[in-house]
C-alpha cells in the first residue's frame, strides 16, 4: 500500500481504502508519465553532445584528420550502446550488489523493475558515451585507429560503469545514496558527474596523450609550443553550442524524475530544482565564458573565440558536481574560477610539453577536480537537504558546514585518479609498448583520412571550381578521383 | 461517462457519482496534457530529421550541387507544410472514411476532435515530409527543380498519405488498428513506418533514378564503377547524429500517449514501452554502424566514416517497423542483418549500373523492406498483445507465433512496390516523356548552383585569402562578384 | 483553498475537505510538473535558436568576419546571462511594480515564488539573447568589438526588458494580462514577440546600420548595388532549419502552460492551443518560404535557397505576434503577406543605400510589424477569449472585431519604434561620435578575424592539400603558422 493510499483513506471515511487505492494509482501513473518523459527527453539532449563533441573536435583537428576523429565519435556511441548494453549498465547500477561493482541485469535483464526502466538505461548510456568523447579528443591526430577501439570499449564497458557504481548507485561504496555513516559522516556529492564523467575522460586522455606523446610540430626544435590550428572555428562554435543545448539534460536531466513535491499542493519542488539547476549550469558557463573572453584579451590581445568556447565547456564541467546543490550567485563564482583553472592548466600543459588537441584533459580534468572541490566549499544545507534527503547532510565549508564533505570531495578526487590511472594508464602503457597506441611518422604526416579512412572530408576543388575561375570546363569526370569503395 | 468515473463512483460511495466525475475529468486533463506534451516534442524532433536529411544530402553531394539539393530540402518541409494541411492529413487520417483514402478533416477542419488534436496534424506531417526527403537523395545533382517540386507535392500530398491510411488510420483496409479478421487474422505491423515511410520514398526514388539514368561520369567508359564522392564528410556526419537524435521522435514518438497505463499504480506502463522503443532503435543502430565498419575495413581496408553512417541509419531504417514490438536482444539481429542487406544492395546496385547518390533507395528501399519482415519474425507475443491490445495477436514466425503475420509482412511490401511504381513511377515517366525530369549536359558538368539557383553554396577564395598567402591586398571590393539578386 | 478544493469538497460529502485537500494538492503537484517540464523543454529550444542565429550569421558573412560575427553570438547568450540574472528579469517582471519598470527579483530573489519559478527566467533569457542576436546581424562586417559589448549589454539588460514589461509583465502599462479599461479598450496582443522581440532587435539594428553605413563595396561607385556574398549557403540553411526547430519553443512556449484546461475532462484544453499554436507557425513560414520561392524566380530567375530561407524567417517573425490567436488558415495569408513585405523592404533598403547583412531589421523589424498588425485584423473572438480569459475580447478588423484592436497594434508599433530610436539610436550615434563604432578601413579591408581576433575561421589548406595535388609532401610543420596563444 503506498503512502498516498494510507495518507488518503482514512481521509475519504470508513470505506476509503478502495477508492484511495483506485485514485492513488492514477496519480502514480501520471507520475510515472511525467517522469519517463522528462527523463527520455533529458536523455535525447544528452545524446545530442555526441553530435556537440563530434563537431568540436573535428573543428579542432586539421582537415587531414577530420574523417578519424568524427568516426571516433560515431563509435563512440555505437560501441557504447552494445556494450553498455550488454554489461556496462549491470556493473553500474546493477542490483543488489557489493559497493565495487554491480553485478546484476546484464543485457537489461529484469528490466523494468521497480528500481529502473529503460529510460534509466538510455539516460545512463548517453553519459557514458560523453566520457569516452572528452579522451578521444586528447589523443587526436596520432593515435591508431585500433587502439581507439580498444580503448574506447574498455573506457565505457568496465572503467566508467564502475566509477559510476561507486558514486551514483544506491550500493555504491562511495555513494551520495547511502543512508549510513561513511566518508566522514558526509560521502560524495557529485549531482552530474564533474568526477564521475569529467574526471575519468579527462585523466584517461591525458595518460593516453602523455604516453604517447606530442603531435609532429605542436613543440619545434627549440621547445617552443607550436599552435597546430583546428580547420574550422565554425565547427567549433557549433559543437560547442550543441554542448550547451545538451547540458540541460545533462545536469538538470540527472535528478531523474520531475514530479516529485516537496510540500504537496505547493509551488515549490522538484521541478522548481530541476530549473534552478538549469540555471545555475546556464551562468557558470556564461561567466566561465567572460572570464576567458577578457583573460584571454589580456594575455594575447585578441578576443577569441575559440578559447571562449572552451572556457565555456570548463565552467559547465565545473559546475556540473555541486549544480543541484548551490545557490544561483554561487555558480558565479564556479565559473570564474573554472576559467582561471582551465587558463592555469593551459598554461602548465605548454611547459610540460604536453599536447591535448582538444584541451580535454585541462578542461575536464582540471575544471572539473575543481568543480568537485567547489560542491564541497558552496554547497548550500538546505538544497542538500532537499536534494539527498536520506542522507547525513553534510555541507559547504564556505556556508558553515565544516570540512566533512570538502574532505569526502578530495577523496573522490584522489580515488577517480588512482582508478583510471591504474587501469588506463596501464592499457595505454601497453598499448604503447606492443606499437598499437601512435601511428607512424609518414601517416601522421600525410594524415589519418587519406592513409587509413580512404580519403579526406573534403572535396573542395571539384570541377565547379574551374567554373567560377572562368577556365575552360575539364571533363573532370573522365579523370575520376579514386573510387572509395 | 469515463470508465475511470464508472470504476471509481461506486468506490467513493453512494453519492460518489459527482466527485468521481470530478477527479477523473481531472485525471483525464492530466492525460491530455501530457500526452500532448510528448507527442510534440516528439514532433519536434521529426521536424529536425530535415535537418539531419539537409546536412546528409549537402555533405554527400558535389560542391557545384549543394544549393540545389538544400533547396530542395527545404521546399520538402515547405510545401509538405501546406499540402499536408490542405489535404494530405485528410487523405490520411480523415475519418469516418473507407479503406482505401480519407474524406474528411481537409485544412484540419473539425480538428481539434475525440480522436486528434493538432499535435497529431504536426507529428504525421513531419512524418510526410521525411518520406519526401528519402526520394530527393535518390535523384540528386541530375533532376530538373520543376521535377522535383512536381513530384514532392505528389508524394506527401497524395502517395505517402494513402499508404499511410492503408496501414495506420483505424478504419485503413490493412491497418493493424482494425479489430476485424483481415489480412490472414493478422494484419500488418509497421509500427514507425519501415514499410509506410522508408519503402515508399525508396522506391520513389529508384524509379526517379532508373528513368534518369546515372550522373555524368559515375560509370566510366568501360563501365567501372566511379566514386563522385560527397564534398563533406563533416556534414555527413553532421546529418547522420541529428537523423539519429530525431530517430528518437520518429519511432517512441510513434506511440503517440505515454501515460496509457497497463495496469493502474504499477511501473510498467506505455511509458516503458516507449522507453524500450527508444533502447531497441538504439542497438538496431549501434549494430548496424559496427557490423558496417568491420564490413567495410574486410572488403575495402578502409574504416569508412560515411560507410559507417549509412550503416547507422539503414539499421534505424530497419527497426523502424517492430521497435515497439521486439525485444533489445532482437533488435541487434536487426541490426546485423540490416548492415548486410545495404552492403548487398549497393553491390547490386553498382553492378546494375544504378547511381543513388545518397544510397536512399538501397539504405530506405532495402533496409526497411527487411525490416518489415523482421517483425513477421520476431514480434513477440507479449509485446504485441500491450501495443495492440484490441488486434488478434499474430506474432514472429521465429517467437512461435506461426507465419501469419510474415505472411502479412510480405504482403505489405509487394502492395507497397505496387503502388508506389505505379504511381510515382508512372510521373517520372512522363516527366522524362516531356523533358522535364533530367538537367542538359552542359547544367550538369557546370553544376546547378551556378545555373540555376545564382551562385555556389561557398566562397572559398574571398579576398582574406590573399592576405593569408601573404600577397599584397588587392581591393577585391572593387572587382565585385555578380549581384546574386 | 484552492477552486479544486471548493469545488471537490462538497462533493465528497460531510467530511470531503481534508480529502478534496489532499486530492487537489496531489493534482497542483502534476500540474507544475508537467508544466515545468513543457516550459523548460521550450526554453531549451529557444535558446538553440542561438546556435541558429550563429550558423546563419556566419554563412551569411565573409569568410573573413566569420569569427567575429560567431563571438558575439556567444557573447549574447553568456553577457545576456548574467545581465538578465542580474537585472533583466526584474527589470521585465519584477512584481509588484509600475506600469514601465519593474522593480523586484534583482538576481533571482524570492523566486520561485506563486508568480515565478525558475524556469520561467530561463525561458525569458532565451529570449532576450534572441533580441540581441537579431541586431548584432544588421551591423556585421564593420563593427567594433567594444561597440557590440557595449550595445549588447544595454539591449539585454534594460532596453529589451522594459518593452517586455510594457507588453507582457501583469502589471505592463499595455499588458495584454491586464485588465483594466486601457487602450482603446483593447490593449495590445503580441504573444510571443513579433513586437517585443522581433521589431525590438530590428530596430536596433536599422539605427546601428544606418549611422556606420555600408560595407566598403556594398554600392559601387555609381552607387549600384553590390552583393557581397555570405561565404557558406550550407551554414545559412543549417542555421534557419536550427531557428525552425526552435522556434517551436519560442511561439507554443509563450503559453508558459500546457496542463490549463478550458473544460475539464474536455480534449479541448491548452493542450490544443498549443498544438495549434506550433500549426499556424508551420504555416505561415511554409507560406512565405514558398512565396519568395516564386517571387524571387520571377524578379531574378533562381530558385534561390538563401532568399527562401529568409522569406521562411520572415513568416516567422510575422505569426509570433498573433499566433495563438488566429485560425491556420489565417497563419496562410500572414506568410503570404510576410514574404512580400520582406521583398519589398529588402528592394526599399537598396533604393536607400541601406546595408544590412543578414536582411535583419527588414526581416525583423519588417516582417515583425506587419505581424502586429496582422494580428489587429485576424484575431478571431473565440480564440481571444480562451488565450486571454480576463481581458475585455477585443478581437480582429476583418473578424469582425472593430478597430480598436487594429488601433492598440498600431500603437505598439509606434511606442516600440520610439522607444527603440531613444535609447538604441541615441546609444549608437554617440558610439560613432566618440569613434567607437566602425572599423578602420584598413581593418575592414582585411577582414575583422586577421586583425582582433587571432586568425581565420577556417584552416583550408594544411598540409594534406600538398598531398591531395600530388605535390611532395613537405615538412609544414617545421614552418608553423604562427601560434594564436
Amino acid at each position: 500500500m503506498s503512502t498516498c493510499s494510507q495518507d488518503l483513506a482514512p481521509l475519504l471515511g470508513v470505506n476509503g481504502t478502495g477508492a484511495a487505492d483506485y485514485i492513488c494509482g492514477k496519480f502514480s501513473d501520471a507520475s510515472y508519465a511525467v517522469d519517463n518523459t522528462y527523463l527520455l527527453f533529458s536523455a535525447y539532449l544528452v545524446f545530442s553532445m555526441q553530435l556537440g563533441f563530434a563537431m568540436l573536435c573535428a573543428g579542432s583537428v586539421r582537415a587531414k584528420n577530420t574523417m578519424n576523429i568524427m568516426l571516433t565519435n560515431v563509435l563512440d556511441a555505437a560501441t557504447g550502446g552494445l556494450f553498455y548494453y550488454l554489461f556496462g549498465f549491470a556493473f553500474a547500477f546493477g542490483s543488489p550488489s557489493n559497493g565495487f561493482i554491480g553485478r546484476h541485469n546484464f543485457a537489461l535483464e529484469s528490466i523494468p523493475s521497480s528500481l529502473f526502466d529503460y529510460s534509466n538505461f538510455l539516460y545512463q548510456w548517453a553519459f557514458a558515451i560523453a566520457a569516452a568523447g572528452i579522451t578521444s579528443g586528447s589523443i587526436a591526430e596520432r593515435t591508431q585507429f585500433v587502439a581507439y577501439l580498444i580503448y574506447s570499449s574498455f573506457l565505457t564497458g568496465f572503467v566508467y560503469p564502475v566509477v559510476s557504481h561507486w558514486f551514483w548507485a544506491a550500493d555504491g561504496w562511495a555513494s551520495a545514496l547511502r543512508t549510513d555513516d561513511f566518508l566522514f559522516g558526509s560521502g560524495v556529492i557529485d549531482f552530474a558527474g564533474s568526477g564521475v564523467v569529467h574526471i575519468v575522460g579527462g585523466v584517461a586522455g591525458l595518460w593516453g596523450a602523455l604516453i604517447e606523446g606530442p603531435r609532429i610540430g605542436r613543440f619545434d626544435h627549440s621547445g617552443r609550443s607550436v599552435a597546430l590550428r583546428g580547420h574550422s572555428a565554425t565547427l567549433v562554435v557549433l559543437g560547442t553550442f550543441m554542448l550547451w543545448f545538451g547540458w540541460y539534460g545533462f545536469n538538470p536531466g540527472s535528478f531523474n524524475k520531475i514530479s516529485s513535491f516537496y510540500t504537496s499542493g505547493n509551488y515549490y519542488g522538484q521541478w522548481s530544482a530541476v530549473g534552478r539547476t538549469a540555471v545555475t549550469t546556464t551562468l557558470a558557463g556564461c561567466t566561465a565564458a567572460l572570464t576567458t573572453l577578457f583573460g584571454k584579451r589580456i594575455l594575447t590581445g585578441h578576443w577569441n573565440v575559440t578559447d571562449v568556447c572552451n572556457g565555456l565547456l570548463g565552467g559547465f564541467a565545473a559546475i556540473t558536481s555541486g549544480c543541484s546543490v548551490v545557490e544561483p550567485w554561487a555558480a558565479i563564482i564556479c565559473g570564474f574560477v573554472a576559467a582561471l583553472v582551465l587558463i592555469g592548466c593551459n598554461k602548465l600543459a605548454e611547459k610540460v610539453k604536453y599536447d591535448d588537441p582538444l584541451e580535454a584533459a585541462q578542461l575536464h580534468g582540471g575544471c572539473g577536480a575543481w568543480g568537485v572541490l567547489f560542491t564541497g566549499l558552496f554547497a548550500s544545507e538546505k538544497l542538500v537537504k532537499q536534494v539527498y534527503p536520506d542522507r547525513p547532510a553534510k555541507y559547504g565549508l564556505f556556508m558553515g558546514g565544516g570540512g566533512k564533505l570538502f574532505a569526502a570531495q578530495i577523496i573522490q578526487i584522489l580515488v577517480i585518479v588512482g582508478w583510471v590511472s591504474a587501469t588506463m594508464g596501464t592499457l595505454f602503457y601497453f598499448l604503447h609498448k606492443f606499437g598499437l597506441l601512435r601511428i607512424s611518422v609518414e601517416d601522421e604526416m600525410a594524415g589519418m583520412d587519406l592513409t587509413r579512412h580512404g580519403g579526406l572530408a573534403y572535396v573542395y576543388h571539384d570541377e565547379d571550381e574551374s567554373q567560377k575561375n572562368g577556365i575552360q570546363m575539364r571533363k573532370i569526370e573522365s579523370f575520376p578521383t579514386p573510387p572509395s569503395v
